[in-house]
């Protein structure tokens, strides 16, 4: 198998990861994690392996990410080994509610996921997600 | 060198990174991570390579991490492969100033990282940061 595949199955995962948010199916999204993966979500929140990655998403999507979209802006794809990928995707999500159930302003942010290959499927092995928000609200401009 | 000194390299970058944030010793920090390493800040703001890690983290360093004290509260390590790990941080910040420069909240969160060794120094290839916030800031609770 050459780089070049390899680079597209990873970036498959990405858009494997959007098309199973946008049927809100979270059996499919959960079957991209491997069995003892972790994902920090948006609220820094840790979960730990496929399963608690699953009903933590399962949660959410039958609430605030009911109806909402994931547009895939970008991935980025850098290997450590063959076999092990970091991947960068920026992301924009339109159609959430906010916690109190009115609709959301879009937000954007970006996931990064560590994907592992066993030689035939790539898995991600640790994913991370944080919302791009205006540098002055945290930390003032120079 | 056995698997458990590669995870005591590993943790030591999370210590040395800690170390060099209470110390503000931002070219200390820089030097734990690769050339081209990514790193992800809290605000979902995407540093690309080692020069830029430096120059951002000096920016806030001057600022509104001047004072600020980081505490490693506990550190995880997996290995993908034995020169490759994700390792999660769980930390918490005091001392740091608003962006209106006034005294900050504590603020808690994890920060997540690829590690990669080249047979004698392990660097991280890609770092992510996210604050924990409560659910109910962002999904309302069951």
């Amino acid at each position: 198998m050459t780089h070049s595949n390899n680079e597209q199955n990873v970036k498959e995962i990405a858009a494997a990861f959007v098309r199973a948010w946008n049927v809100h199916d979270m059996d499919a999204l959960a079957d991209l994690f491997a069995k003892d993966a972790d994902f920090v979500n948006v609220l820094g929140m840790r979960m730990r392996g496929r399963e608690e990655i699953r009903q933590i998403h399962m949660r959410v999507h039958r609430t605030v990410f009911k109806d909402s979209t994931l547009n895939e802006n970008s991935t980025s794809v850098k290997f450590l080994n063959p076999d092990v990928a970091v991947a960068h995707m920026s992301w924009t999500l339109t159609g959430h509610l906010t916690p109190e159930m009115k609709p959301g302003p879009q937000r954007d942010g970006i996931l990064s996921f560590v994907a592992k290959s066993d030689g035939n499927n790539w898995m991600i092995h640790a994913a991370q997600n944080t919302d791009t928000i205006p540098m002055g609200t945290i930390i003032p401009q120079d």
